[in-house]
C-alpha cells in the first residue's frame, strides 16, 4: 500500500473510532490517548492525520450533520407524490405540514442519536474558528426550513425568510433539547412529538398575518 | 463571632466567589483550589461548607434563577395599570402581550449575564439527582408563562396548560441559545428581539383554534 493510501485508510479508521466514542460514551470521553490506541498508532501519529482535536470532532459532526440532513430530505420526500395544491389555503396547509414533518424529523434524530447530536451542540473550537465547510453544512440545513416558509411569508425579503427559517429551527430545537434534558422532568418521546407538532403548527397559523405582523423592513 | 456564624460567613462568601468566577469566567473555570484561595480557607475545609461543588453550583444557579424571576416578574407588573379587557379578543391580545414580555425578559437577561445563565445549562451533577429545592425553583419559572396561557388556552388541564407553557419556554429558550450561540453566525440583539416578538406573537395567535388543533386528550 501507497503511503498516501495508507495514511488515508488510518484517517478513517481515526475518524470511525472517534464516531464510536462520540456515539457510544459521549463528546467528553473523546481523549488522544485512547483513540491512538485504538487505531494502532503513536500518540503524536494522529496529528499527522489530523490537525488536532477539534478538527478531528469537526469531521465527526460534519458525519452527524449529513446523516441529519438525509432524515429532513426524507420527511419532505413524500411531497412527490401529493398533488399540486387547489388554493391557496390548501398550499399553507402543506407547508405547515411539512414544518412539521421536519420539526419531527429533527427530535427523531435527536432522541435516537443523543449524544451524536449532543456534540453537535456542545463542541467548542479552542481558538480557531470553525472551516467554512462546517458552516456551510449548518447552513444548508436551514434550507430545508426556508422552503415552506416561501409559500407561508412570500412577500419576506431571502434575508428575512432565512432569519425566520433560523428562528422556527431554533424553536423546534428548544422544545427537543429541553425535552430529552434529563435535568429537567424528562418528557415522554410521544408527549414530545405531540407539544413539537402543536408548536410548530401553530407557528405556521400564526404566520398568516404576515407582513402585517412584522414588516417587511430591515432586519435591525 | 461563634463558630456557628464563622461557618455562616465563610459559606457565603464562597457562593459570592464562586458566582464571581462563574459569572466573569465561566463554569469551566470554577476549581475548587482557587476558590480556597480566594477565601482563605484550606482545600478540604471547603467541605466542611458545602457537601460538594456541585452543591456549590446549584446554589449559584439557586441565584441566577432568582435574579431571572425577578425579571420575569418585573415584565409582568405594569399589568396592574392596564384596563379590565373589554372582550374576549382583547383579552387575548393582553394575554400574547404578557407572553411576548416574559420572552423578550428572558432573552434581555440570558444576554446580560451570559455566563450565569449559560452555567443553568452547562451545569451536570456528578451522580445524585437535583435536590427538590432546585426542581422547584425551575418549575416556578414555568408558572409565568401558564398565567397567560389560562386566557389562551381556557379548555386546557392544568397538566395540558403545565406542558404547553414548558414548549413555550423552551421555544424561546431555543431562540435565545442558538441565537447568542457564537458558533454560529451571531444575530444582532435587536434582531433577536424581533424574531422573538414574531415566533411568540405567532404561537399566540395559532394557538386561537385549541382545542381543535389537539384535542385535550390525556397526555400521551
Amino acid at each position: 500500500m501507497k503511503v498516501a493510501e495508507r495514511r488515508q485508510h488510518l484517517r478513517q479508521a481515526l475518524i470511525e473510532e472517534a464516531e464510536r466514542i462520540i456515539a457510544t460514551r459521549g463528546l467528553a470521553a473523546l481523549k488522544a490517548r485512547d483513540l491512538a490506541a485504538s487505531v494502532g498508532c503513536a500518540l503524536g501519529a494522529i496529528y499527522n492525520l489530523v490537525l488536532d482535536l477539534d478538527e478531528l470532532i469537526l469531521l465527526v459532526n460534519g458525519r452527524t450533520l449529513a446523516a441529519l440532513e438525509h432524515e429532513l430530505a426524507a420527511s419532505q420526500a413524500d411531497d412527490v407524490a401529493c398533488p399540486r395544491p387547489r388554493g391557496a389555503q390548501q398550499a399553507r396547509d402543506i407547508a405547515i405540514a411539512r414544518l412539521v414533518r421536519l420539526a419531527i424529523a429533527y427530535l427523531d434524530f435527536a432522541a435516537g442519536n443523543i449524544l451524536r447530536w449532543r456534540a453537535l451542540f456542545d463542541h467548542r473550537m479552542s481558538g480557531r474558528p470553525l472551516p467554512d465547510w462546517y458552516l456551510d453544512d449548518q447552513m444548508r440545513l436551514f434550507g430545508y426550513v426556508e422552503e415552506p416558509l416561501r409559500i407561508l411569508v412570500p412577500g419576506a425579503s431571502p434575508e428575512r425568510r432565512a432569519l425566520l427559517a433560523r428562528s422556527l429551527f431554533s424553536a423546534a430545537h428548544g422544545i427537543v433539547a429541553l425535552g430529552l434534558e434529563e435535568k429537567l422532568h424528562q418528557i415522554p418521546i410521544a408527549s414530545l412529538r405531540e407539544q413539537v407538532t402543536l408548536i410548530v403548527e401553530a407557528i405556521g397559523a400564526g404566520l398568516e398575518d404576515w407582513p402585517g405582523r412584522v414588516r417587511d423592513e430591515p432586519i435591525p
